[in-house]
């Protein structure tokens, strides 16, 4: 995720007609809201009990080359069998695990908070982000990357105690449904990589995600989609202030950056926080690659997937121009050190759990 | 622990004698070495199977307020029942499970680096850190205060990647002793915590350690000595550089200090990293205290728990006035808030492994 941001440039046409679609989108949820049917839960889908590993995988060899390496390091008279504990997958999540187009719903959410706040603070309508963000001006929002997103909604939550930020998050995905699927954005998870999750949890994996997304944006709904605990979320973070007043204790969000979690900053961050080298990573775009080379230059056996969108008519078709989730460098080199790479077209039977 | 480095000050007399104790120890080892009896493995205290649980601590009320806890958070027909995912607990390290007087074993590490760094790089020599280092001026590496430690350790392993670093490190335990007890640094953890760790684990607990020593400094060896492993290791740590020349993707240490892992920052590290409030914290000086506070301050049923140093004659007795370790705030915050205090001389039936 936000692997490309930098370069969205220019025409930001699509986004603005999408912001404005959300728009439409939200006047209607409120309505339904009004009308009872929905309360700030997270919808997500629920995988049967009773489907097989991997059941939306086609066969061939992408399916086969997962099959293998799983039975390989599990296997205890395989001489690539590798300890439980040492099982270690790490996920991106925007394009790997979520739908990341048209724009990566964590930009809507900060594009909706930004507006929000403008509106209350007019002081800030002159800054070029909060211009930008409320005008829809994508090429000013992307100039400014992943930076200026963290930028934008430190500003719009700073001092606020980090379980009231999880709320805000989670109402924002409950009142929210992506433009094109008009289903909850924690639907528009990937079948397949929802089975491939559990069949790795089943096979004693521990299965972390890290992403460029905050770590706080994310945690509020990733255990009960993906079935990854707060723990294993791994992303972009604020500084947080801690203060005891009155026998009060708090932690709060500030304004300041603590860690973006991007390219060369997803196997640091592995480093800092996991402190073991994975032993199988799975990405979609550039942002990733660092975090798959490091994970498959290790010894032993290893694994690296890139999950290559190429599904118009199901989901999205996009790789080396995309402005979003761009994958070139990377798809290259899949290529050159033999990750598997997904043709999601042909390699997955259903993409979303809502489409059959 | 370095709670109260900063204030260690004027009477470094103890220390210094204690570093030139440990370079006659370093000599002696050097000669077991040569005999063939000693290899870079870690020593530690293999836990009796067959012992009870907190076979080590004293029938009382120390020991039944923690039984207590752990019966109602794990009792699925009490009020206070507690899911086995949020059973988080957060331990010390530095006085709480190991011991840190005469002088954070850490300190010796960083000063036996910065005296061989020196030698080779005569230009830090006049460096009033590396000064105090080589002299063993004790006042002026405690007016750096913990910044100042993890400042020459950095200098001293800039550059080094982090696997190495873990061998340095590894390497540095199995050949000095603590100087009092003549036994490595690893047997110096206390019996009874052990004992307290295993029971908690036991009882669906996840025990992690949040410390003010190094992440890269304690992950080597705290999955073999207390059980917990690597990715439950919050520390101090420095920042990270990744690169990847020749396609051989490395991650480095740096000069620069990315986190302080003590006092207030404590909290905000397990927030960070675990997003989850524990249920139950253990520490034993003032830099404990805001974790305890953040802990117990939680909804439901919680707990904190306090060493107290009490034995001089098995250990050692400090508290308000120490140099390392101080307890004074926390010790009064404990009673305010009936966090249970650890009265070592008379809670612990036995304090390390080595000892009857």
């Amino acid at each position: 995720m936000f692997a490309n941001l930098p370069t969205f440039s220019k025409s930001g046409f699509k986004a603005q007609k999408r912001t404005s679609l959300t728009g439409k989108t939200q006047l209607a949820l409120i309505a339904i809201a009004v009308a009872g049917t929905f309360a700030t839960t997270l919808q997500c889908p629920v995988l049967a009990k009773s489907t097989s590993d991997l059941a939306s995988w086609n066969d061939g060899p992408t399916k086969e080359s997962i099959v293998q390496f799983v039975k390989s390091v599990t296997d205890k008279k395989s001489a690539d069998f590798v300890e439980q504990e040492k099982r270690i997958a790490v996920f991106d999540n925007d394009g790997t695990l979520w739908c990341e187009q048209p724009i990566y719903p964590q930009v809507e959410f900060i594009i909706g908070c930004a507006k929000e706040y403008a509106e209350k603070h007019p002081e800030v309508q002159e800054d070029p982000l909060f211009k930008a963000a409320v005008q829809g001006d994508m090429a000013t929002l992307a100039k400014a990357g992943p930076r200026g997103s963290q930028t934008l909604v430190n500003t719009t939550h700073n001092g606020m105690p980090v379980e009231q930020f999880a709320d805000v998050v989670t109402k924002w995905l409950s009142e929210h449904k992506h433009p094109r699927f008009n289903e909850a954005y924690t639907s528009c998870v990937y079948k397949p990589m929802l089975e491939l999750l559990a069949y790795l949890k089943k096979n004693g994996f521990t299965n972390y995600i890290v992403s460029g997304g905050g770590t706080e944006f994310m945690r509020p709904w990733t255990e009960k989609v993906y079935d990854v605990p707060p723990e294993h979320v791994i992303g972009s973070t604020c500084k947080l202030s801690f203060s005891n007043a009155d026998g009060k204790p708090v932690i709060k969000r500030t304004t300041e950056i603590d860690f973006l979690c991007d390219s060369e900053r997803k196997p640091i961050a592995i480093e800092k926080i996991i402190g073991r080298r994975p032993i199988a990573a799975f990405g979609n775009s550039n942002g990733d690659m660092q975090m798959l080379q490091w994970t498959t230059a290790g010894s032993g056996k290893r694994f690296g997937l890139i999950v290559h969108h190429t599904d118009a008519e199901r989901e999205y078709a996009y790789d080396r121009d995309s402005k979003v989730g761009r994958l070139d460098k990377a798809l290259d080199e899949a290529t050159k050190q033999h990750w598997t790479v997904v043709d999601m077209k042909n390699d997955w039977k259903q993409i979303f759990s809502f489409q059959k």
